[in-house]
């Protein structure tokens, strides 16, 4: 059968497929660094030069960062629009690492081979499974598979400050009727899962003033209002006793988990202790009624992540600050809309303040949840494929961060996006010493052969 | 008569007491900044210089920071003990500073006649308005009046780290039958006052633990317990609806205001609106049913003097942080015990914490409130001396800050003190372009005159 010669090709060609993937990882494509900006482009090239080599129309494409790269394959079926990006993060801190970020090895790890080097899994290593499993492919039918786009973005690492423009510019050419993106994981490193919720994201920014300077609180204490005391009464006031968010009409739109999906999320057999026993925890934060997963999959949350006011230096100083700050976020689920969202904690946090405060808001993004249309075939028969390969159900999750590129994709181009991928939860993504395993390479490459042939 | 002859006197010489003073303020005496200890020395050994030319018997007296000296005159009558520092604030933003700020000058003001330069009001010039009194009486009566001891102290500016120790070590030579402190100010700039309670000061840092690392709030977010929001808690339950706080036993030892005092705290028709307005506040912060004149004269505070925790840069970082951050200051007043607040204060923390945070505290001083023995009779009449001088009652006032110094001559030399002096409010101390009104020169040294005369 056809697809048992590509996933023998696969296999017998495992060293040629890693061997490309160390040049890749070689090139030192930091997009937030300046100074790697020759890199980054060199890192395009390359690709352009692999996929010209396949047989794919690629081209590399200015934007005022770095390029992005662009393949395509005239061909039958559903046109699908695969997505990964070659930059990666910075390497500090340098002193951490075993060997040079730069100069990746294949070692022995204890559970097995493994491929250390910045970008191994995020995402080199990841966009590599896809083009190796359509060069194979080639190897065996002699063309490429189906109907594709492959689109490589080299600004991923550093805010994606081009992405939108350049979707809006090129919607036409990169409208597809489905894409798939290869920058998550496994479930729990050992499941396969494709990431169907993906949790928006509002950032917020407060300083509460108070009085027009710094005051003694020798002179001022007891008399005039200290805006941290404000601040806190505020923060303390957005969740209730039983962990929900107090901001006016938050819970519009925040959809129940269909009974499918907790059932499937129940199979899961999610080890709650576990997830907050290795970061020191015991009690889940969240709403009282909901399981942990629950909590960071498909409900919506408000959390500070930062705050300051007054003195913060050694020793002790009487200060009555003049103002106080924070930054909160606020994860999103379901049909919540940030925007509303954004105006409803604005006059909720004006309604709390004393007449003689005043607050300035700053804001920072305001993205929707994504939902993946589940409901598409594709979805079931890549579930299956994945299945298949790793030997496991794989299951359809939440993700509690944000991934932009999903939404923009729907937003932008009107095209629904499979995530899927194959890094493990040790993979030091965005630290010293990354990796990738090299059986999720290996996998990696097998599921996406898998795929295509389920999807062609 | 005699007094009416030390007055003249006073005046007469003004020009040349002037003139002293300013040769004092030359000497850069900073005692925080290890540059300037031979300036501090050079200070110290032009006061015993001047006391031993006046008749004094004074002596520079090491300590392991800065010298003190001490110069002492026998006589009859009740042994009086004078307190001033001759150390000074840095002078930093110096480009803030219209002159040299060691380079004094006599200027003009647009309320007369004032001596700008450091140290100019705290404390060189009120210091020398009782070594100025004290020439012009021995100029008259042919020697000092009375039973005296000068204290001077060249580390007041520094957190005074040799007083205590000093004071211990010499309690017996120190010990006198009342203090005069003179390092306070003229009530709202015009009426001449007596300090006769100052609030104590208990200050607690403390740091709330989470989970064991910074985690990604898409990752844990809703699930994990944010330190900040239990930091925010527990500072927005400090108060009640009532401003009152809420550290159980927090009142036990403060007292009800007197009759005689309330009466003459509302004689002195203090401005509450332009005190608040000033700072661009309306609205009294502390307990409903008192004034803020009350508030921060009279009654105990809990303020939070810096607050810090995740993510406090530029732009926005989804961080759940580990730990959070206060520092939150007590003041005190009457007989409020400082040590048994900081346990209540502790206990009700913890009672107050999920059960998988943890607390740490850190203490930062802990002194109780000063009242002064206003029953001793010295005080009616110093009072009847500074209402003749100044032909403005002198009343009897709080002091929102803390001045360790009358603490410490209770608690270690058992010995009352009484704080008066003519500072005002915009006499800039500790900032740049300091000044000291001529008028407050001239008419202080001619009230210690008068109050000498008094006690005598």
């Amino acid at each position: 059968m056809a697809l048992d010669a590509v996933l023998n090709k696969i296999d017998e060609t495992l060293p040629q497929s890693l061997e490309r993937l160390m040049e890749l990882l070689r090139i030192p494509s930091i997009s937030t660094d300046p100074a790697y900006k020759g890199d980054c482009d060199r890192a395009a090239d390359w690709l352009v030069a692999e996929l010209s080599a396949l047989g794919f129309e690629a081209a590399k494409r200015p934007t005022p960062g770095h390029p992005m790269v662009i393949a395509r394959k005239q061909g039958p079926g559903r046109h699908l629009l695969f997505y990964g990006h070659y930059d990666v993060q910075p390497v500090d801190p340098l002193s951490l690492w075993d060997r040079p970020p730069f100069e990746p090895e294949l070692q022995d790890g204890p559970k097995g081979k493994l491929i250390r080097g910045r970008g191994a899994s995020d995402d080199k290593g990841q966009l590599m499974t896809f083009v190796e499993a359509c060069r194979a492919w080639k190897a065996v039918h002699g063309e490429l598979p189906g109907n594709l786009t492959l689109f490589f973005e080299g600004e991923e690492e550093s805010g994606s400050p081009s992405l939108i423009p350049f979707l809006k510019a090129n919607a036409e050419e990169l409208k597809a009727d489905l894409a798939l993106i290869c920058d998550t994981g496994l479930f729990e490193s050992t499941a396969p899962a494709i990431v169907t919720m993906l949790r928006g994201l509002l950032g917020e920014e407060l300083t509460i003033h108070a009085a027009n300077k710094d005051l003694h609180s020798g002179m001022y204490g007891g008399a005039a209002m200290n805006p941290i005391r404000v601040l806190a009464k505020i923060i303390a006031s957005l969740h209730d006793e039983n962990g929900r968010i107090t901001v006016p009409h938050f819970y519009d739109g925040v959809p129940e988990l269909p009974d499918a999906v907790r059932a499937q999320w129940q199979n899961l057999a999610f080890d709650h202790a576990k997830f907050l026993g290795d970061v020191g925890l015991a009690l889940p934060a969240g709403e009282k009624d909901r399981t942990p997963l629950e909590m960071i999959w498909s409900r919506p949350t408000c959390d500070v992540n930062g705050i300051w006011g007054g003195y913060t230096g050694d020793g002790f100083k009487t200060v009555l600050p003049a103002e106080a700050h924070a930054k909160i976020s606020f994860r999103l689920v379901g049909q919540q809309d940030p925007h509303a969202i954004r105006e409803n904690f604005r006059a909720y946090v004006r309604s709390m303040l004393p007449a003689d405060c005043t607050v300035e808001f700053k804001g920072h993004g305001a993205s929707p949840a994504g939902q993946m249309a589940i409901e598409d075939p594709a979805f079931e028969r890549a579930r299956a494929a994945l299945s298949t390969e790793w030997n496991r159900p794989a299951s359809y999750v939440g993700c509690g961060g944000s991934i932009p590129i999903a939404g923009y994709f729907q937003s932008i181009l009107g095209m629904d996006a499979m995530l899927l991928g194959f890094g493990r939860d040790d993979d030091q993504i965005h630290s010293p010493n990354e990796k990738y395993d090299l059986e999720c390479f290996h996998k990696g490459i097998r599921s996406w052969a898998r795929i295509l042939a389920a999807l062609a």
